[in-house]
């Protein structure tokens, strides 16, 4: 059970660190599908900042710099002279055009605020790489090794504090958005940069994902939770499956059986990879349960948690265990049905996991594969040392796991945020596996909770469609009125000043 | 007049990058009389902790650590179980026992508030020194890089959420409290590490000083205001002496004529030298004004601008310039008589002063060393790159001038701080030249300005003697009312949950 216990062990955002313990091969994301749904220019232009490498040490090697790219919207903006807002999105863990044609929300809603949009790309991700590219910037810890939240908050605030005084807008209000890791940095950055941003709206962060502040169960429990509220069967499918896997696997041919069963097209698998196959299509498709049809991490119908179940529930090939499962791994990875066999071994990597895992690596230490009884997954425990050892050998660096809550705090966050800090949003729907780090509760009048109960991972920062269901539209409503909120305070401050 | 403008660019505490642009010998503290008043076991027990180099990036080498040296008195400590706070010094640029003795504030107020007290040496400062020693830490921007406000911040965050998890002190209240840099790191701790500290008491400190938030004439002109203020006379006879220095220089045997007024051990000076060495004499006294003797910088009687101006005013010996000059120089260099010539070259360096230069190389970039018409200092522009220029020479790198309020805010605070963080008192007395990079006024209901038309450098830190004028024992009454306020809410917050 050892392998399967880590699959689950997901960040965010990204599956790679735990699928590399299950040796062998990684389930990527077929590229094809992930391919902009919008071209450049109907969203945004392109722009380059020369950015400082290191911004809290003053060696020699500190004063390098690399090119920061970020997306620029100046179709709506009212402009410095009306000291008309700018909305900034923190970008996180990938290519930043993914993250801005995922955002509609801002595009949504530029032209109500005569918005100027920016989206400025994480450092190591995309195109913003260090030392030249990637080649050398991930080659080791060497560089890596400036692959960090903190540099990335200050290089968001140099960068927004540069573009401001480019365009005379000194004076005009600056809204932080993320969603994931992102919204992580949103909350982050509103706290240590009250003076950049007015107010952060935080999606589906889980910022109290660290040390022991939520339990290790939490993330698998959600997930659990989602299939089950479809129907006792599928949760029962799910869950019995991994002893049948196990079983099947260790008979004469049974690896092969697997094979075909779950049409993989090369052969050199393992028990554990189907299992991290499997639990990828499970806990991605928990995380965007989205209730219209989307193309985030992979194309997806409508509340597709449903539709996986049903596949469960009412197969259409065979009625056995693996068919049922095939069906529903089928909605994850095959929406279109066009792929005729499974490539585990892609090398595509579109979303920046191999960051991600040093990332993981070195101050994201969110314990969440933790798998109690209640879990649809094989039962385990949060194993630190496992991640730390593997950190080791493939980095030669250890994991700081306090640090993030000793640089962001998370402990005790009701009666610290209480009586520090504002203007704060936290969404999270609870559909979200993640939504179990969250803020779930409001804090003080303007840090504010959001929840959802049918939401999933950032469902709100999606383009508005037709079909939104009407919580989905109350909840976008609701943020920006509270931004609207924040936006009309500070012009009265201002004008007395 | 070069080289006289440029001396009063002190920052805080620290004449030496200044007075290294006067080629020659450098003025500094008779180190005999430096020597700590109290022993240390009267005071506080030393201790080390083991910190991390580099907190921000995960190179191999951000993981070196060091022995941070940090003071504890636990006399008064009401202890952990009742939850009794914490009182942190956060440690300035010196040896933390300079700045332990000279905060007498807590130790005076420790038994009230059964307060554990603890004094955290600043990186690179006193023992606390990296690559095992001085040698190899000051040696250039390779090792002295890592010599940073923010990672001095980070320091102090990681060792005191490590010092309450070994006492088992979790839910004792934080308050910090500093002086000078120290107090411009005690508000800025606790706006960046609000889940550390619950309070801060930050004195005479010039938050405001970075970039174009505070004239450049300020600095000069409130030590020109502390002297007229005793008479228009002693103003006058300083602001004249200056061309008297640089015309009786010019003569043959100027030099040597001015060795003997100003009674200069050594014959190889320089009227920049000795311009340098007054002009340091009226900024320490300006900033020293206390109302009590001390012996913060030098020992200083009672008032001791009033002491200088009364040489000026009424000279004992002759009645030229120089001799009034002298006599007012004697106050600050040899208060005890015993002094029998100058020695401008001293190597002693008991107040951290070359390590200093670094922070003001790199990003303490406070213009201050300007002065207009009215100041007492031959007039003068701020220039950047003069600065600029030293530092590339000196230590190969370039200074980043706007990184202070890129990562700490500080154009538009109040509008800023009003609708963001709690909790800290900024203290400012009027005397002090520092006061006008100052928060002066209070900014929310708990962003307090007190204001002490008086004061002098950080003041209220002080220990209380009998002869303390009433003023001063109101504002460290008010200051003990309000840290109390904040104990008396966190004890309530807590005890909600």
């Amino acid at each position: 059970m050892a392998s399967l216990s880590i699959f689950s062990s997901f960040l965010l955002f990204s599956v790679l660190l735990s699928v590399q313990f299950v040796e062998g091969s990684v389930p990527r994301f077929p590229s094809s599908l992930l391919r902009p749904k919008l071209t450049k220019t109907d969203l945004y232009e392109t722009r380059y900042f020369t950015q400082t490498l290191d911004h809290f040490n003053f060696l020699p090697q500190s004063y390098q710099t690399f090119q920061q790219r970020y997306l620029v919207n100046s179709t709506y903006w009212g402009g410095a002279e009306k000291r008309a807002p700018i909305f900034v999105y923190t970008g996180n863990e990938g290519d930043i055009e993914w993250f801005a044609q995922n955002t509609g929300f801002m595009f949504d809603n530029a032209p109500r605020f005569q918005a100027l949009l920016v989206f400025i790309e994480h450092r190591f991700y995309g195109e913003s790489i260090p030392f030249g590219g990637k080649e050398v910037a991930y080659s080791n810890a060497s560089t890596l090794g400036y692959l960090s939240s903190t540099q990335a908050l200050a290089d968001y605030a140099t960068l927004v504090i540069d573009l401001k005084k480019n365009l005379s807008a000194e004076r005009s209000p600056v809204v932080v958005f993320g969603g994931s890791y992102g919204g992580m940095l949103a909350a982050w950055f509103r706290l240590k940069y009250p003076h950049v941003a007015i107010g952060a709206l935080s999606s589906s962060a889980p910022i109290l994902n660290f040390e022991d502040i939520t339990s290790p169960y939490s993330f698998n429990n959600i997930i659990t939770q989602d299939f089950r509220s479809e129907s006792e069967n599928c949760y029962r499918v799910i869950k019995g499956s991994w002893n049948k896997i196990e079983r099947v696997a260790k008979q004469r041919g049974g690896l092969e059986k697997l094979r075909n069963s779950f049409k993989i097209c090369k052969d050199y698998i393992s028990e554990g990879v189907i299992e991290g196959w499997l639990g990828t299509a499970f806990t991605y498709t928990a995380m965007t349960d989205y209730p219209t049809p989307s193309n985030f991490l992979n194309p997806l119908p409508a509340y597709p948690v449903k539709e996986m179940c049903k596949a469960i529930d009412r197969p259409t090939a065979a009625n056995d265990t693996f068919s049922r499962l095939y069906g529903a791994a089928n909605i994850y990875y095959n929406t279109s049905g066009t792929v005729k066999c499974f490539d585990l071994d892609s090398d595509s990597d579109p979303h920046g996991l191999a960051e991600w895992s040093w990332q993981a690596c070195t101050e994201m230490i969110l314990p969440t594969d933790g798998n109690n009884n209640m879990s649809m997954f094989p039962p385990s425990q949060y194993n630190y040392s496992d991640r730390a050892g593997y950190c080791q050998e493939v980095y030669g660096i250890t994991p700081r796991p306090q640090w993030i809550t000793t640089e962001f705090g998370g402990h005790d966050i009701k009666n610290v945020l209480k009586r520090f800090g504002s203007n704060i949003i936290f969404f999270n729907g609870l559909r979200d596996p993640w939504s179990g780090g969250g803020v779930l509760e409001s804090i003080s009048e303007s840090v504010i909770a959001i929840v959802a109960p049918h939401g999933a991972h950032h469902v709100d920062l999606r383009f508005a469609t037709k079909e939104d269901p009407k919580w989905l539209v109350s909840v976008r409503r609701k943020e920006m009125k509270i931004i609207s909120s924040w936006l009309k305070q500070y012009y009265e401050d201002i004008s007395h000043s």
